[in-house]
């Protein structure tokens, strides 16, 4: 799992119910009714917003993104290059007996080998970058739009409450702990939206943005290896797309 | 109708009425004066917004939505594929007595049977997909201005309703059940809002980006099959659009 | 005037004033000092963010767009192709003296017969377009401008009403109806913002949208009877600005 | 001064202090502390934000928007044009000579006679366009920040204020006034940012397109005298950027 | 470090400091359990966000550019010219000698020696550029995601709070103490993010601009040695990168 997003959620857990533990009436922060308020009516809306399969994929994909170890770039690049060496000395052909670990790279040593051209190639692996990102996007979209439902379905229970209590003010004494029901829905709904939700959509956009990379390099690898390119040029265009510390052959090291 | 839409307008109801009828005196939520207020007001401004004819086509392309099933993109290749083997053995004209399923796809094929020239036929479809995504788009503007009249019109109802009880506190006893009143508004603003015309209008984008893929694989099958694309590459070539599970001739499979 | 904003304005005043007479203490609504802050707040900030002149001009294209009708685009495709068969037989000159009765049309025609080049009116339609755009904008800006300080200023003036109730509080009755007065100016903020400014800000987009859709279609109506196109097919190429069931040559009729 | 902020600031100063003065307790809205946490809280925020330089500049650039008359276009086109005459007849050295009012007009005219190539004329003038309209950028992005910070600085007072009063609630008599004065910073805040520093942001955008409107105009006619365009026809193209009504040559006169 | 920051955050927060000073009871505005809510649950939030070193980064980021003098573009035009002078004299080879103070432009003078070709330098360059402002994103990111969860956590805090108040109010006395403690949070949030967060995120952005303006000189220049312009037509050219009144050739000055 990815350890920042655990050290966070552990982190924000213990100070959270630390706070309310350490307080009075730890009991009156747990309440049943208003959980499924909040969770029922953000599934509820996330599922008039999506599709069904929308809400699943974007849990499918958030837990992928959690569990899933990207290959970071150094990796990909040297896997590149060193089929770049292959196929000077032996052919394209001999690439498709090559072990290659990473799917994407693997699809397109495929298309070349298939001898189909350079152009096509290129066309054909841009179309696919851009459709898992458009898949990624439907996530963050879900999780956003669950993170605006959820502060929304806080206040609407809020509101519920308090009509009720404002409708029977008869006991005096039930006015406080009424009101302090009723604003449970509100501090639910501010926890999963802004210690969930939102964030977690921020995630998988930066995860995203890292897969994306990491496609880009393999597309410019994948095309430099067909024209043939001395790999040696070309580890050191692709060390372009890291910061500069993680660089093999950086000009700074001279 | 639209599965996922209809669970979930179901399941926030089935939450939202519950809590109502469980908590004391469902019979307050229930105030025509502050319906017509939030409902009305929400319509009046829509009106103000928009034309009559865009307010009652959005709705019309709300319900369309939600009762025309979409053709699944893989029905749309293979129709598109069967299309190009005919063309490829018997010509173009022949296309014409083809039954074709989906109505852009046949209107497409009716252009390129006419004769007419290929950036022609791309220029004239294209602009199709343009002014359809316009016409959705005015949908979803209607959805999300009214997503956004709702709870100020929410908020009108309970400041004119705080005021009306602020301005006569002389009977303390009608002061609580008089702020519940004046709260109504609020809560039926955030409940039309957050549960329905904002979900609405994302579920509408939803929609129309999916229309949008539709229509530009048939526009690029078109293409194809004036070029006379081999109809196996173009199946391949189409089948990039697709989600890699979703594929046919996926390169994964091999 | 236009229809649809005249229904949307009558009705939103009869529900809200509906509500106010029905309820306690109508008279309490009515607080001349209260108008004076928010409305004149909100037309001094407006003269702080723009000019007289914008102001004015905005105010006055708010009138036009209500008053005057605009050419629905079937007819300007109908002059526009009644031109071009004018121009086809008799040549450009005769088209001077063609009555025309869209005025973007007439300016476009005459630089036509003035002999320009058709790179050269091109540009200078689509600059006249942009132009008049720009100006719209300005309109909408002032309008959105309003439509943010309306609801600031009736937050300041129930700030003011405030701070003047809770400095002297020795008269408990006067504590309800001091808020009653306060909370006014917050209601007079919101019900201009959204029930007024808002939504004619939005209108006059929409408005704009279909004055430029028109002028374009004008334009390429232009360009094709220099080019000498058949206005047959003209037509055809025209009506793809229209949506399907406005079109006459539709493909979908056949 | 710009006649219109003049107008804004002195009718909506009258409002407001009108408002104050008609009311009870006028002295209790004049408090210096209040006054220091807003002002001075906003201003240490533009400084952590911009650098000192910037928060100088944009009051300058703020200053000047109010003070220097800009160039109306007519003027500046008129110009153009008889500067147009002049080099057609005497050729383009003479220009120099020539008195030029406007200083941009001034510099493009010496980049002609010193005999630079009309490419490179367009790039350094569009470069020097673009610098002035980043410069003037950071003046509306300051006085936006300050917009921004001055209302959560009102709140922080206000904050400030109610943690002390309740914190002492022992003397129910002081309760009243107490808030009164915790809700003066956030009267402060809302009149600062949505009276002074918002349209102030909002004016200098408004001027800095009628600055860059100005200057394309001049980029425009200036290689038009390179080109040894027509002067005629130039001033009939020139005017295009103009609103109809403003235009000498308009097709529309007739 | 950065002067404006510094008085920025003095200034600030001497009269925060001051303001809770001079009031009642200064003591109670530090509450350990609630700076751990605010503090932690923010920090806790950007680890979800962001990875454990995009934090780490931004945080080194943020101190590097309140530490490190950034050239100014005056210092960095003279530097460039003065390798455009020693290259016209002696040659390219030479200028690998030459001291060079700027280490972006001494990488870009080492790509020129080293002999590539003139577009593969852009690209690279450029490229560089891209990702320095790619990883300068993440950083104002990392702050502007903890501006958004500080005032929610400080709102979360509050709510915590008022429930513990509200579901124990048998002594009257001790609700204002309570309520006191409940809005601290949002007071921290709101300095937090106001006071620091955001300002920061907003000084990262204007930072990182100047320092890609820096760079693009930097770029223009190389490919001009490389194109062997003349140093004196070459510094000209820079200068538009400049204020007016920054320029040693300015055309103004004449």
């Amino acid at each position: 799992m990815d350890l920042a997003t655990l050290i966070g959620v552990v982190l924000g857990s213990v100070l959270l119910v630390g706070a309310i533990l350490l307080g009075d009436a730890p009991g009156i922060f747990v309440n049943p009714p208003s959980v499924l308020i909040v969770v029922g009516g953000t599934l509820a809306t996330a599922l008039i917003r999506f599709s069904i399969a929308d809400v699943v994929n974007s849990f499918k994909i958030a837990m992928n993104a959690f569990t899933v170890r990207l290959n970071n770039p150094q990796e990909v690049i040297a896997e590149i290059v060193s089929l770049a060496h292959v196929a000077r000395k032996n052919g394209l052909i001999v690439l498709e007996q090559q072990p290659i670990t990473d799917k994407f790279l693997k699809k397109s040593i495929m298309y070349c080998v298939d001898g189909h051209e350079s152009e096509f190639i290129e066309e054909v692996l841009q179309k696919e970058v851009e459709l898992t990102l458009a898949r990624h996007q439907v996530g963050q979209q879900v999780f956003n739009g669950m993170g605006a439902s959820a502060p929304a379905f806080g206040m609407i229970g809020t509101l519920v409450g308090l009509v009720q209590m404002l409708s029977n003010m008869s006991d005096p004494a039930a006015i406080g702990p009424g009101m302090a029901v009723a604003l449970l829905t509100t501090l639910y709904g501010a926890v999963l939206a802004n210690f969930l939700f939102i964030p977690l959509a921020d995630k998988l956009v930066l995860r995203s943005q890292e897969e994306e990379r990491n496609r880009q390099l393999i597309i410019e690898g994948v095309l430099g290896i067909l024209k043939g390119l001395n790999p040696r040029v070309m580890e050191e265009f692709l060390e372009t797309f890291l910061p500069p510390k993680d660089r093999k052959n950086a000009m700074e090291k001279r």
